[in-house]
């Protein structure tokens, strides 16, 4: 099968006001997404993946998968803190045919070392025993706390040629970003910048594209400078999609993509987060409409 | 029924070669710790609790309590980081009849709101929605990265008195434990150190117990402690307790118990653990017993 690449979203998970997950919202959105050439990173952070229980996510997945999204167009997070949970889930995704997962370190213990994280890769791995598995290691300390070193990769890549995929970097550091380039980037090894700010940059050095939570909202001009970047209007791309991000990165994030998603698409069902999350205050949902309403955005074709 | 006070240890997950836990040498564990009058915080840091899955807790729960393992001596963790698992394990918890549940904040997002946070342990006791629940709210900031406020604390227990009926304080900040004490101490609300290296300092000040990893290893001259801290003799067995704890801190503490009851019990399946932990090195598992044996340390009764 054909690595995935281009642009992904981590896709915000719609809840009801239960805060069930809506099936159906999320379909539209997924929907949405793939019209404007955006693949489906389901359960990532901004996902609130690990705000779900491994049942909710496998029953979200087959929704899906069941209603006509391609699973070649997924990359869903699927790296939990407790080992078997990691599996159950990787396994299900790799069965219903996903282009690879995206992995998570387990999350809960600190200061861990190479040793013990390549234990739990090699652990999900070999339990899953199924050469169609392709991983994208997971660095997102910020949040995690437990990084991806340049060592550890080396061994995994060394151990599970082929299974090891790439990696999502959303350290928010450029080096590190390059040094996964520079080290790995002839290997087979696929590095996706963990946000659009870094694309343009990641693509001259190698990058697969980038997965980025403004995808959800700004879809179509993300995948436009990715299928345009040698272009001469790269740069200014660039600098557009960089304002659209400004005024999102000055909210908390996943509430703010919900909150714009909900303002464009009239449905304000999806400001809804689940806990410990909590939703734009309206002052601040006026605010960042205006913002982005001043800067031209738009979110066409949404469907409520 | 009463509220359960006293010296608690996170209990220690035996895995057979497998990973799989042991059930049997739990039980024999749990056993010896509650004949040295030492109750069970299963699940815990020290347990290794968040290495196992949901059904994995709810299995050995099961065992333990249907082997005779009396509940009111048991506090499991039970908060995870998705919102359905800790209302599941919670919920079943409650239903065996624990005494308590010992409850981590979601710990996946991190500077998340006292909002966030008390709306996350809301939704739990509205789901769980039985009068018997008694929480611990589990503070461990060092690892979960999420602190328990004051504030946090002060609004819970105005919604759900009763219910929220104490803490574990693991900040490792004496300061904190006093100010948890200081200020809700009068109100029903239950301060456990999550250190003995603390056990007579929080009982001078109205603390009930402590809840501690090494109280595993050494269980015998902690519950002493807590039983005769009014004694002249207090000081002296507080500086013993300190002098074994140092032993262990100075190692990594989960592989390090794991080591010393695997030399005491002569069965070296003790020194299993689940990744992202690595077992300790031959050398420091010599070291260890070594410090230990010239302490004086004995892990007398033990069953292999």
């Amino acid at each position: 099968m054909q690595r995935i690449t281009g642009v992904l979203a981590p896709v915000v998970t719609p809840f009801n006001a239960d805060l069930a997950p809506d099936p159906i919202r999320l379909l539209s959105h997924c929907r949405w997404l793939l019209s404007h050439n955006v693949g489906l990173a389901v359960f990532g952070t901004n996902s609130e993946g690990n705000s779900l229980s491994v049942e909710e996510k496998i029953d979200l997945l087959d929704y899906l998968v069941t209603n006509g999204v391609s699973p070649a167009r997924m990359m869903p997070g699927t790296g939990c803190s407790a080992l078997l949970d990691s599996v159950r889930l990787t396994a299900h995704a790799v069965k219903l045919g996903c282009a690879g997962v995206l992995m998570l370190p387990p999350f809960y213990y600190k200061a861990v070392s190479d040793e013990g994280l390549f234990r739990s890769f090699a652990e999900v791995i070999e339990r899953v025993g199924d050469s169609r598995l392709r991983i994208y290691l997971y660095n997102i300390p910020p949040v995690s706390q437990v990084a991806i070193t340049i060592a550890l990769i080396e061994r995994l890549l060394k151990a599970y040629p082929g299974i090891i995929a790439g990696a999502k970097d959303s350290s928010g550091d450029w080096e590190n970003t390059r040094a996964y380039l520079d080290n790995f980037g002839d290997q087979g090894f696929d590095v996706f910048p963990g946000s659009e700010s870094f694309l343009l940059q990641g693509l001259r050095h190698g990058g697969a594209g980038c997965i980025s939570a403004t995808a959800n909202a700004n879809p179509e001009s993300i995948a436009r400078l990715f299928a345009t970047w040698q272009t001469s209007d790269a740069e200014a791309q660039q600098l557009r999609l960089d304002k659209v991000r400004g005024i999102f990165a000055s909210y908390p994030m996943i509430p703010a993509l919900k909150a714009a998603i909900a303002h464009y698409s009239g449905n304000e069902s999806w400001t809804t987060v689940r806990p410990p999350l909590v939703e734009l205050t309206k002052e601040q949902m006026t605010a960042l409409v205006s913002e982005l309403d001043r800067a031209g955005f738009r979110m066409a074709g949404l469907i409520a």
